[in-house]
């Protein structure tokens, strides 16, 4: 394709996903007349797909000046990374299979544009900021955090007294991690295992790695897809949780041997390694929807391997002494490597999120470390989805109001 | 049935739930051992039935002296008031479908006993504390509050200043709400639904009013059950929620229109009224869920019906203008006025948590105010019960805690 | 209870199930005007209970005179006898709890009766007549069959050329078998081991024995109350949907270990015996759905037992060298020997069929031999149904006509 | 790609689903062995992808000679098209988004071949020999049919007295239809969606036209995937199946205006036309999973139109007056025009049944007309495919083959 086909291209998958994004729609009106982010320089890490670069001009709608990089090397369409870096006020620096090396140069490009506010999916960004580009920090103003990992190692960089800049952990909205983390992977992650084996769910042994959010959607799907589910867990309640709602669980090492697809979403690593993979059936697929691809380990298996080759767009065949085993996307988030991504309706929600917390950032002086989203912007999001799907809700009246507030009432 | 019948009756249900409460028997070995509760007498006012006794026997075996009231006018079982009031070091002031006076009369027996601590379902024993015996109020060392409803008005009493005795939050223990609440009302609800219309659940409109946790689990049974579900909601969140797991969402005025069986779950008061009366469908039936009968509007009920009878055990029909609406077990909790109530092994969680959480307040000096359930009593009960199942579970290793509390690992 | 509470119970049981019996009702009216069987006598075996009732009145409102016996010893409703015993032109002699003896006492009457019309659940009455009154074969025009069952032994009838008299299956109509066994089984089943238990469905190991229409309703709706389901068969392809509908498949002889809850809906004997009995977990609940309680092997299990005792309304407990086992309502179908049987509404469908197809008889002289119900009959009380339920659908317009019975138009 | 780079992609992709398809794989290992086709010629038209090509060449394999043409403008995979052709014994004209002038040439080139054996999915083989190249007749064997659309148009052809060889309505097995059309149907119309679309499934209403197998399956997995789902039908009976399964039923009229994506399955014509055009919602996504494009009525759909343009990959955004609707895959099977067919374990059923079939006519004289598939090929089938997956069934003991033969044990 050349460049103008690839623009062609990346624009129409713009326009298609902007079509069903009317929470950031109504957002980037207020944006087009307040022009909320005008002088600020945002600098973003995320998937660079259709979604995403649908915030992204949002941002720049409302003033901003926005410069992105990927955050994951396998996640990244270039049609629509091309598409972006044309806008008006935006550059894009993300490549499709980039090496170690060059997805980090494509951060430091975002950081060298020296941004006051910033956007992670990961936590990269503000990584490199606290190491190699501290002297970028006293001119932050805050950043927006994305996922469960990130929020994972900010709050662990906060514990140990690290955090110099404050963050909004955008994941912990309840109108983030209750449809994104679950309606949104549940989906997209089986939407990526689908297309990529054209093999059948039904009938089949599934195995989700945790019982989080994310698992909790993994195994809500594969359930209503025919599957039959098996839950491994390390934290008791959670365990429970998944046999009440109908799924086996079990250790992974007794898993492993009855498994017929796996897919891992705990965010830790070594969630499949050399112990599983020695007692693991022939024909095994696995798969990962965790942010980094630490959770299959590769290493293990490439060590345990005579071959390895591709079998299938996406799909690498690992021949063991006695069976094959069958890796897809190379442990990335299947559904961002091997798909498009979460569907548009709920990075609609994700990034509506997204654009008031940087807009907020940007309008009030927030001290260093991690913030929850503020209440009023979630509920906000929530009943601007409401209203784009024609939902409306009953209200509480006086008496029920104060009925809730009393305590007199009783038998 | 005579005494010694009833008795027979009583003991056999709770010597069967017994048998179904793993975790409980396990606490009630440690009990028998260690007696903590020796010297510490027990006030109570809970639905007296077999689970319950099996509590209050556990209390007993560890020591304590104990009375117990019911905490609704419905949901005592005669037979097993009667075998636990035989019991040891326990008495039992319950009965069934006692009129309001009686009911009052009960838990002022219990509190003649000047217990020092207390368990209460709905806070009754504890607002009466407060209100017309606050002389008892210096010897109580603390109590635990079993529902949402009492843990709603407890916080109520609290913001208000009135509460003069700490109080653990049994409830919100997350083996006890994620799993009482949400699979022991969703099962038990339509196990008293079923049994007391004997009518096909499947091809209904079901309308659930709440989507909290109680709402969750009702609506994924009727779901399960083959109905089509209406959820009502005031929270966007929640409304959300409900729509994305494949309900309908709407207010109560239209659902009122089409629902054939509403269930009402919130814990407020007016979820259907006398402007959803005016639309409602002909034979329409309304049953409730919530601790009170305040969800479905009797008053405005009774004040539109030219006639009101009983047409099945537990079903009144109200004859209106021009329909008839049947309401279950007069909007009582329909589980346990029409039902046994939750099955046993939730509630095996649930009196675990409160068997710990009783022997917690006398062995520890709390502040007043609202606790929340120690995390180790939390999670040793979920421990516990994985242990019964038969269910193991994986462990971190040091590599994961390493990774889980590090910052530095990124793409 | 006195004869008249127990009249007026039973009649009140009769009014509520009739309400929710809407093609019967309009069958009702039509036999009113009409009196299409004037002049008959019916006689039954069936369940019975509230919805059977509804039948009966409605052959003796279009004109016969019936006279009933039950069809199982344990599904008898006595109030409901006593109230359908009042009638004009009915005779009931069905009564709960009854000896062997009295069972076939009960068929005799019915037979004394001359019949020339029959209606049988199980078979049981046209057995009788093939073998000990066989004098009244020739006066009889026909009968109906209720139960898969009752068709699986009339066929083989049949078959060794034994059946001397015509009779429509009634079970295999569309709007039967599809709704009753199905929908009817899954619910009622379920709502009898919840009731006589009270124990959780979720999370448990439910074994369902076949996945013919009963079985796959049954398994349907344990998945839907958060079971794990197992299913066992003798058929390949019922085992390979059992599968792809995400249960577990495995010989019982494997299920019998793992197996939590256990119910038998085959239509065959022996699906839980000796050798299963010896591997079964402790605690282990065996119910049957299957019309003859020859499918738990009772005698294996009273053999193997050092004692046998009541452990709970309609629960025995089997006590085995190192386990118990326990037996619900003595392995007779649960959803009627524990419960109400089916939902009302399935019900009216089933009996819609069997009231037409008695008038059916009346009015047509059929040749010996088993007969499908007249197709025109199974899709008017679909119609019906769906009028009563406020449903229209769709029409075939010309062109989508000739468009189904043309071969001409391709690709 | 050059022509080496696509046979090596077609390769790669036949080479994975043979891998995923065990019986065929049995099957292909006896066929190596007896050359049971030897000195035959097949002639087929079906979709040319991975899994067909797998069936092409079994047979080439067991001695025939082959030759294949498309069954659809938009489902052949060019690259598995030319591995194909490159195979011994095997010729294959298939080609993506032929003209209809070339898809017809490409089926008058097999019957050029002058086959003895048909296989047609869709009957256009057929009927073009019926039409066209009647010479070609009396060399014919016999055919198979693999789809409900193809036997419904040979049906109408024997009853006009028009069919004049005997052919297999392969579809007809239950080893075929069963699971092909449920879950295979069902899986990959909503992979074809999902991937297409990058939209949610869940909280959408999701309109399935027909309820037949296919319909079931698509509404099954829509339910699975979080949606509301109504299901339109003309006949009463699968409509209060529908109904009884959760899902709302409504004439299209209706549906129209409420739904937000649209799956037709019904085999017919103009089950979306101009009167829903006109009351259907802005953004309405349509899709058809029925063999021919005539589900949805595009004429109609165009005339309305003020542009039509594609907006993304396999979409087509028709403008009407008031509103824009999304056409997926210009109105051809969605599962096979915008995905890769239905997984490749269901297909190895159905193909493994066609196998069979294409010996069972090479080594029997049939009459011409619609002949059923053996039963105990079929069986054959469904005891491989258990074999393959590792599961196990009862066998029936003598004692309960005489149970079941018998007809004198009673109550």
């Amino acid at each position: 394709m050349s460049d103008t086909e690839m623009i062609g291209s990346g624009n129409m998958k713009i326009d298609w996903v902007l079509n069903h994004m009317p929470v950031l729609n109504i957002i980037r009106e207020q944006f087009e007349k307040e022009k909320p982010l005008a002088g600020h320089r945002v600098g973003m890490a995320l998937h660079v797909e259709a979604k995403t670069a649908a915030l992204v001009e949002t941002l720049a709608i409302g003033g901003a000046e926005v410069a992105i990089a990927g955050c994951n090397p396998l996640s990244t369409q270039d049609d629509v990374s091309l598409a972006l870096h044309q806008k008006d006020n935006i550059q894009c620096f993300a490549k499709y299979d980039c090496c170690t090396e060059e997805y980090y140069e494509a951060i430091d490009k975002v950081l060298d544009f020296e941004p006051d506010i910033t956007i992670d999916d990961g936590a990269d960004l503000i990584f490199k900021l606290h190491t190699e580009r501290t002297d970028l920090l006293p001119s932050i103003l805050g950043g927006c955090e994305e996922t469960t990992t990130g929020i994972h190692r900010l709050k662990a960089m906060e514990r140990d007294g690290a955090l110099k800049m404050p963050v909004i952990a955008v994941n912990d909205a309840m109108t983030k991690f209750l449809f994104d983390n679950r309606y949104g992977t549940g989906q997209s992650a089986w939407d990526g295992i689908m297309r990529t084996t054209n093999l059948l769910v039904a009938g089949k042994n599934v195995v989700i790695g945790g019982y989080g959010w994310c698992g909790k959607g993994a195994a809500m799907r594969a359930s209503g897809l025919g599957a039959n589910v098996i839950v491994t867990e390390i934290d008791p309640i959670r365990a429970l949780e998944a046999r009440m709602d109908g799924n086996s669980v079990m250790p992974m090492k007794e898993a492993a041997k009855i498994g017929d697809i796996f897919l891992t979403t705990t965010g830790n690593r070594d969630i499949l390694k050399r112990e599983d993979f020695e007692v693991i059936k022939d024909g095994a697929i696995l798969a990962n929807a965790g942010h980094f691809n630490v959770e299959i380990n590769l290493e293990d298996l490439t060590a345990m391997a005579s071959s390895i080759k591709t079998v299938r767009n996406n799909i690498k065949e690992y021949k063991l002494t006695d069976k094959r085993v069958y890796v897809l996307a190379d442990g990335r988030l299947v559904n961002l490597a091997a798909g498009d991504g979460h569907p548009a309706e709920v990075m609609d929600m994700s990034f509506a999120n997204q654009a008031l917390c940087v807009k907020y950032i940007a309008e009030n002086k927030l001290p260093d470390g991690v913030h929850t989203v503020p209440s009023e912007l979630d509920i906000g999001v929530a009943e601007m989805k409401l209203m784009s799907m024609g939902i409306s809700i009953d209200k509480l009246s006086e008496e029920q109001s104060a009925y809730m507030s009393g305590w007199e009432c009783g038998t």
